[in-house]
């Protein structure tokens, strides 16, 4: 059926199952940090530590890839400083069919292998960082991590903005925000709490102690003919491309009411109709990505200088021009994995054959 | 059109214009601040200052009404302590049209009114809120300020919703997270900014300045049959009441994906299509409730108890009786103004006629 489709495509994109009950259980924890099926990433200043693969045979250009590590690789950089942080990210997702046959419906005995693999994300400090790069020559921190991290498949770049998301409330938001003093980390990387005993931080549940992760509208624009979208930029683009317009989700404000703000003020656009589309977690530092199709009501340009460079109306034919034949002379679009690559064919309505 | 009613609509049920271009006009803000068609909302401890109306003569339940404050009520409270704080929350919404016609094509001189009624949210201290309330006898503090703050009408919630998250902001994130350093509020309320010179957090753009909004999807998870739904309540939850699974969006994930693993982990349902519905902003204190559709691939029910106390499969025709007929004797769900009762209805097909 469509459902069952619909789940099997999932676990085809989906690489670890994150397995939060595991995160209190420090025996199986500590147990899983030095097995040797456990799979380690590794992070220095919030870049992942890649290497080039494949390419040189074929044509292709080389791709950049994230470098999968053991225990053995990177026990020496364990809590070697205050600067290293390790997170536990899940295990390998199976699909519950071959799990059931693996465990043959027997109920695992205390000290069993439970067959998991685990894996862990470990940021170490730039000294350790650049022995590491020493002695493995092929291998080196990926900086900045944008847009180059795009390049990797679906399925590690899920797992890579898990685990950079995680280390940036690390390096960020290391002291308690309710009293400023010092924090400790708990729950396998996923919670901080406040050391001070007094602390009203301490008394119920906060969001202090927890992940952020910041919602963002982009939408692409309809204009009220169905024609033409509209597509900004801001100053720090590269020259020449355009994108959807985007912003910060506010306090109290609702999805479509946020896409209906930013639209107004960054180009002065209003907005009737509001549709979601798509999302994606954008790891800068934690964003969700939450993607719309929006319909004007307006047309009048008028560009807030402070927010974007430019706006303005395109043609339906002159996006066909450079998403479908690739001419990029006039301007062009982010690259097919970002998301607004995706509203932008989403619209043109060539998801099927493009 | 279609789209202009969509358009007109959104300004129905909209009250504010939140101006964040104004946050920065320091000229302006205190201005408005002593203007006297300004509008004052006072909140104590996070809870606002509501007023019960009508209902006397009628045989209506009497329902609360949020405080409409002037300059002259809250002056004597406003820079009074540390705890005081002060937030723009934006211009009344005015119709465009008539905007035009008010301004009859000028440009302002710039002494000159705008003629737009500003809103601030003013926190004071429970000293200042004692004198205030034996002052004013027909007013309260609202405590807890949910459930009872859905009773107020869908505009002056949006407000609520706004100022409340914003303010609890700023008494749990008083300290530099970055560098545990004290703070100073900036943009009418919207930011903080470190007081420590050299605080990394002082380079570039870093969201422990801004305030926070935690994504949360609760979901509507429909059996695999198409007419069974899936219900659940926690320990803390009245007697009786059952409503959608919900949980936090977690760093790197997709709001598809967050869907999935919350029902598994709270039910051990597996979920295929998920179809987003609609959001709600909870001021709980600041989170985006995002409401899906989720179709279930698999119907046995394994409650994790460390999250959830139960959940069952309800009949379309128990939800039925409960929810258009009233009928509360077997179970009941969250009121109409809760984005779960919202869902809910949505699947029973009746969001037109009930
Ligand atoms: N931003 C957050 N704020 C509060 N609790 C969170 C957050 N993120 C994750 N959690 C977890 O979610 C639990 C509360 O969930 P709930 O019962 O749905 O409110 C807490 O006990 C935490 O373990
Ligand atoms: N959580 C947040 N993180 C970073 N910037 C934010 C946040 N919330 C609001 N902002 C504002 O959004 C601007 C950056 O937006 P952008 O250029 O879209 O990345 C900043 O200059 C801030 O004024």
């Amino acid at each position: 059926s469509n459902e069952a489709e619909e789940y099997e495509n999932y676990f085809a994109l989906t690489l670890l199952d994150r397995r939060s009950d595991k995160r209190t259980d420090t025996k199986w924890l500590s147990k899983k940090q030095s097995h040797p099926t456990t799979v380690y990433i590794l992070f220095s200043n919030l870049s992942p530590l890649v290497t080039l693969g494949g390419g040189a045979e074929s044509s292709q250009q080389s791709k950049v890839k994230l470098c999968r590590l053991c225990h053995k690789d990177v026990e020496q950089y364990m809590n070697q400083t205050e600067d290293t942080t390790l997170i536990f990210l899940g295990v390998e997702l199976q699909f519950p069919m071959s799990l059931l046959a693996a465990c043959n419906g027997r109920i695992l005995q205390e000290d069993e292998e439970d067959g998991l693999v685990a894996w862990f994300a470990l940021s170490i400090d730039s000294a350790s960082a650049e022995e590491f790069k020493q002695k493995h020559e092929d291998t080196y921190f990926l900086h900045p991590p944008m847009p180059a991290l795009l390049q990797l498949p679906e399925r590690e770049a899920g797992v890579v903005a898990q685990a950079r998301s995680v280390l940036a409330w690390h390096s960020r938001y290391r002291f308690c925000p309710t009293c400023g003093s010092a924090t400790k980390t708990e729950e396998a990387g996923y919670k901080k709490t406040c050391l001070k005993e007094d602390c009203p931080s301490l008394q119920g549940v906060h969001n202090t102690s927890y992940p952020r992760v910041d919602p963002v509208v982009i939408m692409q624009v309809i204009h009220p003919d169905g024609n033409h979208c509209l597509l900004g930029r801001q100053k720090r683009f590269p020259p020449g491309m355009f994108t959807c317009l985007a912003g910060f989700v506010e306090p109290g404000e609702t999805i479509e009411d946020a896409v209906r703000r930013e639209v107004e003020e960054e180009a002065g656009v209003k907005i009737g109709h509001v549709q979601y589309v798509s999302c994606q977690p954008w790891p800068m530092p934690s964003s969700l990505m939450i993607g719309c199709l929006a319909v004007a009501v307006s047309t009048e340009i008028k560009v807030d200088k402070n927010e974007i460079e430019d706006a303005r109306w395109f043609t339906r034919e002159q996006v066909v021009e450079v998403l479908v034949k690739g001419n990029q002379r006039s301007f062009f679009v982010p690259p097919s994995q970002a998301i607004a690559h995706q509203l932008i064919k989403h619209w043109i309505g060539m998801n099927a054959n493009l």
